[in-house]
């Protein structure tokens, strides 16, 4: 079972996604307004039986999907986070102790078969293929052994990034993180039930078919658990709150020349058990 | 005038704040959950309007003050912005070419005269005074000429860090600059009307009346009309954003020995047209 949200005649709604479309909920749930709503009162088994015998409303073509959650209170994305990814840097230093961090806005991201956006200041617009999980429980200083209880829903990310305005400034990737449009989000929502949703699970990134990144969830530097229990350190995590879990090796910029982005793109970021994020590219007009 | 978000009797509103107290103007604009909803419908001249001839309707100590703005889109800090303060970094850096930029989040933030919370895990809690704009109209790649235009109010923030999380990992400052209740926002909004509650503004943070920091918004690196310009290169400014417009020379970390924040101290961020947030500090229980 999964969850979308999706723009149809001018509106926003949610609903399960089948593979001829969406079977509109909203109208089910009219004291939620959003997923966010959904996921804050616990409702996502609600919905999963609300589906059950309902035909799509909405075909496959007549709408569009946004991103599942666009009104959380933060998303948080975990830097250098696969082995190689530190060695990447050739920076001659060790594995950090700590996870790098970085809070993206919602409007960074575009959903589903929409068009990254490449800005007219910076073609270096690169790719990174990421699991997403959405908080489904309020916590602070959640222990390891308690994070997946936390987690409500896993969803994809391409944590696009404009690759010379990550190092603008002296400090922080602020910049180059947060561009309009520049990354996605979704397809949709897939409810987490169990660790083995995310304990081992393949993550792949394919440019225009060609496979550009490639790792298991089991050999992240900082694992989800660690990531949970960290990041609630230091702030309340609450419903609707994103964690973006890092990105394997190979984005567009470790290639010698850099393989950024172009208009016509076609980017994938795929895991299994959650779907294919799918993208194109196209310059800003 | 100047209007603040207050709790009362378990509940929020927001109205006229005066020397012997507020004059509520929620139940004027029922339209208007919050202040932030009030600046995105340009109603801060309403608001002055609906205020002329009335009494106080909560007098000072029957209300607690709240952040002014909690519930906007997103709250972008610039790093590092008074000549002084890049060479305390003193790692032999020329003065960078752009801003530093890093978000926070609301929850990092307390009201006026509420404690900051010095957090278990580290005593290194630091103060950073600074003035806050509030954007009260959308904008893109919005010129410097026009950058006052979008500011909707002013007012002031210690942007208070937990200064040995902010190089935890091996970029971005995002822990030492997010934990919950570890800065402050306030007391008040001061709309915003002309340039010179801006240009040339002395700003001054004491710890417990002892003036250790003190500078004017004149000799920012970065001026508050190239922020707007530079942050709205890459991300849309919406009504309700804010920025927290950079910091003097002189925190706590910069002293030798470090004079962190401890239980008991009274910070007071002052700036002239603006007014004085104040805040205690105690440890989290």
């Amino acid at each position: 079972m999964k969850f979308a949200t999706i723009s149809y005649n001018g509106g926003q709604l949610y609903g399960a996604v089948t593979d001829e479309g969406v079977i509109a909920l909203s109208d089910n749930f009219p004291q939620w307004q959003s997923l966010k709503e959904v996921i804050e009162h616990g409702g996502l088994p609600l919905l999963e039986e609300a589906t059950v015998g309902r035909d799509v409303s909405h075909a496959n073509g007549s709408f569009t999907f946004d991103i599942p959650v666009s009104n959380g209170e933060k998303i948080i994305c975990v830097g250098v986070n696969f082995p190689d990814r530190n060695a990447e840097y050739n920076d001659g230093s060790q594995a950090p102790a700590n996870m790098s961090l970085f809070p993206r806005f919602s409007r960074g991201f575009v959903g589903h078969e929409q068009a990254l956006v490449r800005p007219p200041e910076s073609h270096q617009l690169d790719y990174e293929g990421e699991i997403a999980i959405v908080i489904g429980k309020k916590g602070r200083r959640i222990d390891q052994a308690d994070a997946y209880n936390h987690i409500a829903a896993l969803t994809l990310c391409n944590e696009g990034t404009i690759r010379d305005w990550v190092r603008h400034a002296k400090f922080n990737v602020t910049q180059g993180k947060n561009w309009d449009k520049s990354g996605a989000m979704g397809p949709w929502l897939v409810p987490f039930k169990n660790a083995s949703q995310l304990d081992d699970v393949l993550l792949t990134t394919h440019v225009n078919g060609e496979l550009r990144q490639e790792d298991r969830t089991s050999r992240m530097m900082f694992s989800i658990r660690r990531q949970i229990e960290y990041i609630s350190t230091f702030t309340t995590l609450v419903p609707g709150d994103i964690i973006v879990t890092g990105t394997p090796t190979g984005a567009g910029a470790r290639f010698d020349p850099p393989r950024y982005l172009k208009p016509g793109d076609v980017v994938e970021v795929m895991a299994e058990g959650i779907g294919t994020l799918k993208n194109t590219v196209k310059d800003e007009t």
